[in-house]
């Protein structure tokens, strides 16, 4: 299953109407890898399908495997978990490797929550609109480039306090929470984190860690995304272009 | 340093013109957790800057941190090596995680260099200019949501071999990876990966490992990107939309 139906609101400049729409599909699969036994070797956010390609091409990539006359089988064990059986393992220290999360959604990502649901922060679908533009003013790398993800801290009139650009959409959050730390402003309760890619897990378990309660992007979330923004009570915002976007979780934050 | 000049070819349907562009920059950042020794934690491909701050946000994500509390100083060791000293150390296990890359541009990256640089894979414009509707046209999931990354392998006639979604862009790709391994098509050295999305140094890396001559994206290539394509021998496209693309790397290949 690659898609999920949510619901959601539909924000525009004149209206708002409850609806569904498809989110992509985002879980964790257990990459195993076994000789005699089976050692977890990866937990990989990922969307369900291929997943035995996925695993024999990941480890491939990773020099665990040299071609597939390394490889025994490999086995769906179930819906989430792939074991992959080798004649011999490659020098490869065989490591627990978190790829775009560790594991378990629940604990860590809800650490912040309750600071979250305390938040009463409360803002216009005007100032939301506003914000698309002011990121891109100032990206300054992406304008040249067209090449950079953005993430930026807005305060709760609308205000810029942070950005940052980053080849990697995760750096760019990392870099927003690392200097929220610097400043001991964690949890960021009265701010709104913006950033220039799609919602992912991993992204807004990250902004859910530093307990910001309005999470926005310009393109789409995913499946677990909206599913940890509804737990940890973050208003999910995607689709964030021109005068429009979807709400995905807690709307009660927009007036 | 965000941005770099690189050289390159810009390919219109009328025109070819070489000049230069700028592509953001991506370089492996060593972090080191430091408690009386220091121990390399992860590797991060970034683009530099905030150094400080990707560090502490990443380690605070990764739960190794729970607040500035827990870190004594943070030393940017030099250009490319961050140490956090800490406290105390969290009960996660210390590993090397390896963030969107494994360390080394260097060697593994390198394995396959020599059956891409053999491979006498020769294609026009108008077929590389035919791609990008094929992949769209192939994109059910992502034609649903607007959340997903795809990547495609195509032949050298153009035609549609394999097409993966997945919310990650390198899954997409392990995919694609994986399914050559299982049918023993490594080195695909007649054969063309298009990417939905940018073009980093995990992506082509990855392709390059596979054999694949020719790369190219919709979106734009990192700094590190080229310059492995370069060295490895491979044709690196960017920017690919309508009838037009840029051309990075060996442009021998097209004709």
């Amino acid at each position: 299953m690659q898609i999920k139906r949510v619901s959601l609101e539909r924000i525009r400049e004149e209206e708002e109407i409850s609806g569904e729409d498809y989110v992509a599909v985002e879980e964790p699969m257990h990459l195993e890898i076994c000789k005699d036994n089976c050692e977890t070797f990866a937990i990989i956010m990922r969307t369900p399908g291929n997943d035995k390609e996925l695993s024999l091409g990941f480890l491939y990539s990773e020099g665990v495997i040299n071609g597939i006359e390394d490889v025994e089988k490999v086995v769906q064990k179930d819906k989430n978990t792939v074991e992959v059986w080798v004649n011999r393992l490659m020098k490869v220290k065989t490591r627990e490797l978190i790829v775009n999360s560790s594991c378990g959604v629940c604990g860590r990502a809800l650490l912040y929550t309750i600071s979250i649901l305390k938040s009463n922060l409360k803002v216009s679908k005007k100032l939301i609109f506003s914000l698309p533009s002011i990121l891109r003013e100032n990206q300054n790398a992406f304008n040249v480039t067209g090449g950079l993800h953005a993430s930026a801290l807005f305060d709760a009139s609308g205000k810029l306090l942070k950005i940052y650009e980053d080849v990697g959409r995760h750096n760019a959050v990392d870099k927003i929470v690392g200097s929220l730390l610097i400043e001991k402003e964690i949890p960021a309760e009265k701010s709104i984190l913006l950033v220039s890619g799609r919602l992912g897990y991993e992204i807004v378990s990250k902004g859910i860690k530093a307990g910001i309660p309005i999470i926005a992007g310009i393109s789409a979330p995913t499946s677990l995304a909206v599913e940890i923004a509804e737990e940890a009570g973050v208003t999910l915002i995607g689709f964030l272009r021109g005068d429009s976007f979807n709400i995905y979780s807690h709307k009660e934050r927009l007036i």
